[in-house]
């Protein structure tokens, strides 16, 4: 029987770490059950120690889930990896995942520690480690940077302490692929009791090389786990994207010889979610995941494709979870079978009244589209917070105009905690009238860094969903909001993002990602 | 002094074959312009017996740059090398490339040829354009796919021909980096001319890895030409992209001790411009040109980064062209100072009529917007088609109306060739609205496969990018139209994409893209 590659998800810790894509909790458990259908078999939950509401979030994940082992990430210090046990107390298979920098240039500028100070605090912090877990994962941080003799000095150290995974991150995307595998190839070889430990890659993508880098890791280096995304999000330029990596190995299995447990018929409802939740779009030109990954001009598609497949296709589209858009409810479903069909997405409201209050924004939505699909209902759900009364901000209603040669004007109905507040503004367009007159009355003054619409489906009737992304203060939030009329959606959008400023966060971030 | 790495750009051929990516002569002129300012060595214009249009493209942009080479791909016969020829006649350094498949599937399946058939052809290609050009560049299509004794056999005969530039294509993107490049330096090895070529090579995204193979190429097979596209755009999951392979090299000059001439800090623009142009988004977290891919999470920033820059930080935003919005234009900016500025970004207008046009919707921009940006200028000439006259559909006036509870509704004036048209419309939303108004009149009956909307510039009063692609009997086509009104933006956009599709296009594929 082949090797098998474990398949280490941050999407929710370290893909979340990207400006601009942080998530609530509900959406964090949507995400997480998507990551189960999939069947990745780690799931990285967040970082417990950040905050609560990451405390919060990776409790909830780890009651959630229960085939994959759910992880958190924790510093080198007693007080981080009791929040993460704490955290993962409810888990099938809790994994605490501990990690200190090891490369001279983070000891000496960031941690201001001795390399021996390090070594010590490693040690004392898997051992700690190993009271409330059987499965611990190390993480010298900037490893693909270290000095080798003190790196392997670590590493043995950790595994003699109990670390169960070795994840040697390359953590500002700098290595080159042969040569970040024959590093790990060589402490494998250098380190004595190394095979006590599964091996692990973390790659970044600053250079477009994190795909690169975490094959030759598995290929050369003898790598068995691989900590990757979904749509490579992440720090700067993201992550290992888990759908190449995972179809690279699998397409080659003749070269790699590895076997996923990955289901990747679920890849693409999988992007769909995480980028639809985040706000981040997915280039069509993106291997796999992107919209055309799978598609060929019209004149090329007439003749080579079609004399036969394999000459352009070494990948079907099928098997990566591209399928029609399907017409799952319209006009005339009943609250069953939108029951069953949020069941079936994996979508679990928490009370029959939220239950109800979808139900009534699809029956309100079935009325203005003929034709309802799996993209409208996920994006009805994301809209929750906003839609339904949740938030402290919610849409009541809109109205807006515009007319060349005059200026646009917007007059916006929404509840403000228990008050409703309308507000009129005029702008360059109808948004910017929309925008101006929420502010006319909230005030917020935040910088609006990024506008974006994506169709849901395909058809001028599909819902638009938009994206703001708001900075204040030093704090960068998204807010999503879908509706058939755009305004409306940027709206919506604007007030899901006023939420997320309003609720209080308070977050310690790592001193660093790895 | 190092090795100089030749950077091949084929964002106009290969990357223009994306469906929906096709782009205008002028459009293309407008990329060319930009590539000369990056400095790249050699660009691929076209592929010129493919259509009257393409053939024109390239005669323009033959006659536009004067630094690059400008090259012209050609099927292996002598019609298309002809044509070829012809179209790059103004060009200062004219490259003619000719290509044919040289693996068992493809010759046995699309081109249904024996090997030695193929020998002939490659052979007599090669010849035959040598009397037109002394830079002749020979592609063995599907090459890493390729049996060695054949393709050694093959590219022996073409260098002795007086092939100059020998690109070795993994046309499906099936190569794992260390195979490939062993692949050509066994070819390099075995073929005993091979060292009066230069090796380049030509890799696909498909598993995620194109950059990493073009690197393996280089370093372990000896390639000093790399065949990339500006955000990796190109058939299915893109090429090679041009700012991570030219960043990886420069990053790592330490590993590939090669020189590269391009002009880094022209990266983001051209970025900027082939994204605005297409319609293609670049996803925030894509390496060098993505919006998130120098940006830090605000904790980590205060943090690691600050204490020390390289901690987090291998290359620097300022290096690849990463710059805050610059205010160029103003409400009270004169004709000069807008036609200045047009020359600095590299756009000429045909006429004195283009310009006072472009300036005329200039300052009505200017009347709306207090702060014009380069993005701002770019959008407003890209919409010249649609705005100006010369489209046959152009945009005059739009109202409309949305009102929660009501119908949304919209009245569209737009020129038909000579006629003015008044159509009236009700939709989901006003951008349907807007649709079905065109459409009524119309009647085109094309599909709308996708609908994105673009802040072209941070704040709410950007004015809105809107990128409409739709489909009618198997061609797809963008449109893009620019307006602080992003209804008005739609309206042009699917203005523009109508035109697109008046125009008749009688356009002969190449057998396959190589």
């Amino acid at each position: 029987m082949a090797d098998k590659l474990i398949i280490f998800d941050t999407t929710l810790r370290d893909g979340e770490q990207s400006p601009g894509a942080s998530m609530t909790r509900e959406e964090k458990v949507r995400i997480a059950k998507q990551l189960e259908k999939l069947r990745v078999d780690v799931i990285e939950a967040g970082f417990a120690a950040a905050s609560n509401g990451d405390f919060e979030s990776v409790r909830a994940i780890a009651a959630a889930v229960r085939d994959a082992s759910v992880c958190s990430l924790s510093r080198a210090n007693d007080r981080d990896i009791a929040r993460a046990a704490e955290a993962l107390r409810g888990a099938a298979r809790p994994r605490i995942h501990t990690f200190i920098a090891t490369s001279a240039l983070h000891m000496e500028k960031k941690l201001r520690m001795t390399p021996d100070q390090v070594f010590e605090q490693a040690r004392l912090a898997v051992r700690f480690a190993r009271q409330h877990s059987d499965d611990i994962e190390f993480s010298p941080e900037d490893g693909s940077r270290s000095d080798p003799d003190f790196l392997c000095r670590v590493i043995e150290a950790v595994i003699r302490e109990g670390a169960t995974t070795i994840n040697v991150a390359d953590t500002v995307g700098y290595a080159m692929p042969e040569q970040y595998g024959e590093f790990i190839r060589m402490l494998r070889e250098r380190i004595p009791n190394s095979d006590r430990a599964v091996w692990s890659v973390h790659c970044h993508d600053d250079l477009g090389l994190a795909v690169a880098n975490s094959l030759a890791g598995i290929k050369i280096g003898g790598a068995r786990q691989v900590e990757c995304t979904i749509n490579a999000l992440g720090e700067r330029a993201g992550n290992c994207s888990l759908e190449e990596v995972v179809m690279a190995v699998r397409t080659r299995k003749d070269y790699f010889g590895l076997e996923v447990g990955i289901d990747a018929t679920q890849i693409v409802p999988a992007s769909r979610l995480v980028s639809g939740i985040t706000g981040f779009v997915v280039q069509p030109n993106k291997a796999i995941v992107g919209a055309n990954a799978f598609a060929h001009a019209s004149g090329i598609h007439q003749d080579g494709v079609l004399k036969a497949r394999q000459t352009y296709e070494i990948m079907q589209a099928e098997d990566v979870g591209w399928s029609a858009n399907r017409i799952v409810l319209g006009k005339l479903s009943g609250r069953n079978a939108f029951k069953q069909r949020l069941s079936e997405l994996g979508i679990e409201l928490d009370s029959e009244q939220a239950l109800n209050d979808a139900f009534a924004r699809f029956k309100e939505l079935a009325d203005r589209k003929s034709e309802i699909f799996d993209e409208d209902i996920h994006a009805l759900v994301s809209g929750d917070h906003v839609d339904a009364g949740e938030g402290y901000y919610r849409f009541v209603a809109l109205s807006q105009r515009s007319e060349t040669g005059e200026r646009p004007q917007a007059r916006v109905v929404f509840a403000e905690g228990d008050s409703e507040i309308i507000a009129s503004g005029e702008g360059n367009g109808p948004v910017d009238a929309t925008v101006r007159a929420i502010e006319s009355h909230v005030g917020s003054q935040a910088e609006l860094l990024l506008f974006s619409v994506n169709a849901i489906t395909t058809g001028t009737e599909s819902q638009g969903e938009v994206t703001m992304r708001l900075s204040k203060a030093g704090r960068i939030v998204n807010g999503v909001g879908a509706d058939p009329d755009i305004v409306v959606a940027a709206a919506k959008a604007y007030l899901a993002a006023l939420n997320k400023l309003h609720a209080t966060v308070e977050r310690v971030y790592a001193q660093a990602p790895q």
